[in-house]
């Protein structure tokens, strides 16, 4: 076996692990073959793309045919660092290999090591470790209210709930894009509260329930009113009270980069009384957006999409709307809500996102932002931006994109090597405090279904994926399900907190948008999933390891994948078989037999 | 709901249920709407083809708007009887409808009932009842002596057993068809017999193991001497000592319907001193074949396959040298067999089998004569003859094929009612002393392997079905090893002798011969289904309603059956899901939820 020169997942060659607060002291060693004849080794560091800086590192004696190198390196200011070692021997560098592992190379450029610095006195709500997020797009969660008219004439209204969602083109009309309402309320929302307590469930997050004119309500009509299917807003507060009474919080969808064009800010089709900024110059929302006739609709929108004018959120009556007092996380945290997750964090300034952490966190350091980012979130750049959305003063956290992904690749797969390579990666660059709370999903309303992206076809890039709902065939159906309960074990005990997109409780299927947003099918009798997640979540509660314990990966062979939290006294090993045979391992002493694509939970040390 | 007007399985129109022996004492009911203004109905029922009798039935009162009448009918000879009811109103008569229920018709035919009638004095080994077959294809079972040369120059060895057997036309030779030797062997056998007894084996039922030169051994070569790659004599002589001293008994494959060209009796191809039938028109072999210039090539042969000879059972030296005293049976039952199983029963004459019986009886009624037969033994005919198979003095039982393929069915399609169809259909029919150690099997070595056909394309008529082994895609492998379990659950519970075909406890795949004949996968350690089928065995053990217990559906819908087995004071009930979904429903008094893909065996009286 190749002894290891340098490895910063391992506590002999880096300490701390991962990421560190600013000023913290991170020694750093390398075990260097005494044939080199390295003297002095350069710890070289840079943050972000800011120049290199050399650091000489110190002989610490000698080992076995080896010289011992280390140094003491103070933190400096947040940010992304990025390192490697150079031996300025023969152009001999470290770079970094697989699971930290570091390889010599004389290639002038290799991958870097990252070092991820945060603010001192980060800290994210601590009473919402350990708990369990559940996802709810209003629309076709629950209608509790049964409706007879739409409050919009032009909104469809579907009747049969087990019908799926209308897409463009499809044979009723290529106008309904969006417009098929189910009339999911908040009415539907609170009665299924006790459903969701009897989950685990401690915390709820809505896609947006702003007034607007689509089923999804991404493109926000107004911002201080609840869509009124929904609800009114008396029905948003005691949703919210009954809610925390069953120690569920609710946080909301904030859509801040961009209004609906049908919107009383814009009211490009004058639903609104046209003040709105299109056809109003004086329009006091005038300012929030960039028309200019650069653009093909005459203003800036997202994506080119003419339905979402973008705001310019550097304007400060916008910034005031949104952030101030009295403003819209105001009024709805004032109504109840715990927290908002930010739409497209990546459309906004981080200046702009530490303002709406202000007004957040006016209501209680226990009150959430979380932010939409896809990718690693500490090295992510943005428009030619490094984002500072984890380092302190932004998001509490993002949705964690990059575990989903690795977790349904594994799921599909069953590489364990490549699972727990993502899985250290993020580990080792996210602060703590964003780790805790890090949300951990199989899917959300932008992706696959779980068990439609684990079982199904992988057909990105073709027709059919985006034409079809409820497509798997029996076995690929019971097979789902049965990797369904491995995802929910993985997202239940990896750090973060487990998040629930409705419905995957129940294997409901369903290929992107919009059949990813099928109304909840509450005649489904399988109990398979939900007893899963249940006992899951009772484990979870049960074992602090679970709410902030740190992660070691004991195995990664094959399909199967075993690792450690530990935080204290606390401890938990979980192994996962993800491969057709069952497997015999010893954990804390005892042999145990994990079946095919089976997972089991011990509460106990691990002695692997 | 349609009131009965007679039910052949119903107690209220007909007892005793079923066959009866020859002088049963039957009586038949009749409940008529008296609108139809019958007042004397007819049995109208025939032997076989013999002419029909028409039997007046006696008036029995009248209840509720129905006349009621009734027919004492005393069992005659042996044998199939066919019956309607003729009302000789308006030439309504009353036939056969699913699951027994008669219907009023007044076409010239229809589905007629059955009544068997069978020997009085007929018994099948009572030792036997209860038990559980095995089924060994002795070439690919186990090696238990490791061959380093072939006993015959014209074997070709297979060291890794791993591969798949070959197959004509394939890549390694084309003359190689049925020539490839795994090298399974008696010592093999015996040293698994501990793994047979753990599984709750009672009974193994080997394949041919005399000398032949072909792996699957039905061109016999030599009756009197175990194929040399197997062992010797004594070999087999140690392995049926130590089977018994396990509780195991074994039974052997007689393949007296033809012989090998390849043999001492036909020696076409020389190998034994040319002294056959072949070569030598004074061979005393020569009387057993049919030559003939009116065949192709010179003799008869089976199915036109120049290598397999047909004898003529019904020549006296060839009686006397299969049956006869130190005949071939004789020898062998000496030597340890405990009964046979003959191969194609169709075309051996009911007059030999006959003998063959009185040979296998003659070492004590506890031995076992079971014959190949693919339809409904009781009403088989072969090249015109009906068949007296199960009667009495011919077979004790049969290789129960519509079971199997019923119960294959179930498993790809989920429909109860057809199986139950088929289930009670063959149950009516069959002789009980037959039924009770009746073969039931979800594959042998002439059919598809059991998870290949409940999991795999359908593809019978199709070229892959022929070319190809180990097929399954993982969901399809991990869906059809669910399902086995609910097979291994029905053949263990229904009426009749489960058999385990060698490595289906393991799943091993495979379509059509070669294929279904693969080497054992003594490196497989997957439990699942071993653990499932120890269980079940130890389930049947315990109860001896399984072993002889009347069979009573209780109910057939969609995926769902539940029947009762009952034997005197035991009961046990069986419910099986194969469905998507879970069911509840209550049994004994007590609510269960049965999981999708699941069974329930509960040993109390059953009162849905």
């Amino acid at each position: 076996m190749r002894e290891t020169i340098y490895n910063s997942l391992d506590p002999s060659f880096k300490t701390p692990f991962g990421a560190v607060p600013e000023g913290t002291q991170v020694t750093f060693r390398l075990s260097v073959p005494d044939t080199l004849g390295c003297t002095t080794p350069y710890l070289c560091i840079c943050r972000w793309d800011e120049p290199v800086r050399l650091l000489a590192m110190q002989p610490a004696g000698k080992q076995g045919g080896r010289d011992l190198f280390r140094l003491e390196y103070t933190a400096g200011q947040p940010g992304a660092y990025f390192y490697f070692f150079d031996l300025y021997v023969n152009y001999t560098k470290i770079f970094r290999g697989e699971r930290g592992e570091g390889y010599l190379s004389s290639a002038p450029q290799g991958d870097r090591y990252q070092l991820t610095v945060y603010e001192r006195d980060f800290a994210t709500p601590a009473p919402l470790r350990g708990g369990v997020l559940y996802q709810i797009f209003p629309d076709r969660f629950c209608e509790g209210t049964p409706h007879t008219e739409m409050p919009f004439a032009d909104r469809y209204y579907r009747k049969n709930k087990d019908g799926e969602p209308y897409f463009w083109p499809n044979e009723v009309d290529d106008g309904l894009l969006n417009l098929d309402y189910f009339g999911g309320d908040f009415a539907g929302i609170e009665s299924k509260l006790p459903y969701l307590a009897s989950l685990g469930v401690t915390l709820i997050y809505l896609n947006p329930i702003f007034e607007a004119h689509s089923n999804h309500r991404y493109n926000t009509a107004d911002y201080m009113k609840p869509d009124p299917l929904l609800g009114t807003e008396a029905d948003f507060v005691r949703l919210c009270a009954k809610a925390k009474a069953q120690g569920i919080r609710i946080i909301l969808d904030g859509v801040f980069s961009h209004t609906g064009s049908d919107s009383v800010y814009f009211d490009r089709e004058a639903r609104y009384g046209s003040n709105g900024a299109y056809h109003n110059p004086n329009s006091p929302y005038r300012c929030w957006y960039d028309f200019s006739p650069q653009y093909r609709d005459g203003y800036r929108s997202w994506w080119g999409f003419d339905t979402l004018p973008e705001v310019n959120e550097h304007e400060p009556s916008f910034q005031k709307f949104i952030c101030g007092e009295g403003g819209v996380i105001d009024h709805w945290m004032t109504l109840g809500a715990s927290g908002f997750r930010l739409d497209v964090a990546d459309e906004l300034p981080d200046s702009f996102i530490q303002l709406i952490r202000a007004a957040v966190k006016r209501h209680g350091e226990d009150k959430l932002l979380i932010g939409e980012v896809w990718e690693d979130a500490t090295n992510k750049v943005s428009y030619g931006v490094h984002r500072a959305y984890l380092l302190g003063g932004g998001l509490d956290t993002v949705m964690n994109y990059p575990f989903r992904d690795a977790i349904i690749r594994f799921l599909r797969a069953g590489n364990a090597a490549a699972l727990a390579e993502v899985l250290m990666s993020i580990v080792e660059h996210y602060p703590k405090p964003a780790m805790d709370v890090a949300m951990n999903m199989l899917s959300t309303h932008d992706t696959v279904r779980a068990i439609t992206a684990i079982a199904g076809e992988d057909c990105e890039g073709h027709d059919r994926y985006w034409q079809s709902g409820r497509v798997l065939d029996e076995p690929h159906f019971f097979f789902g399900k049965r990797l369904m309960r491995l995802g929910f074990c993985l997202i239940f005990t990896l750090p973060g907190l487990p998040c629930i997109y409705y419905g995957d409780e129940i294997a409901m299927q369903g290929y992107k948008d919009p059949f990813n947003r099928a109304y909840f099918d509450w005649n489904c009798t399988d109990e398979t999933l939900r007893r899963c997640v249940r006992e899951l979540a009772a484990r979870r509660r049960a074992n602090p390891a679970f709410a902030d314990g740190d992660l070691r990966i004991l195995r990664a062979e094959g399909g199967l994948l075993v690792f450690e939290r530990r935080s204290g006294s606390h401890s938990a090993t979980v192994a996962v078989n993800r491969s057709q045979a069952p497997v015999t391992l010893t954990l804390a002493g005892a042999q145990h037999t994990l079946p095919e694509y089976s997972y089991l939970l011990l509460d106990a040390p691990a002695g692997l």
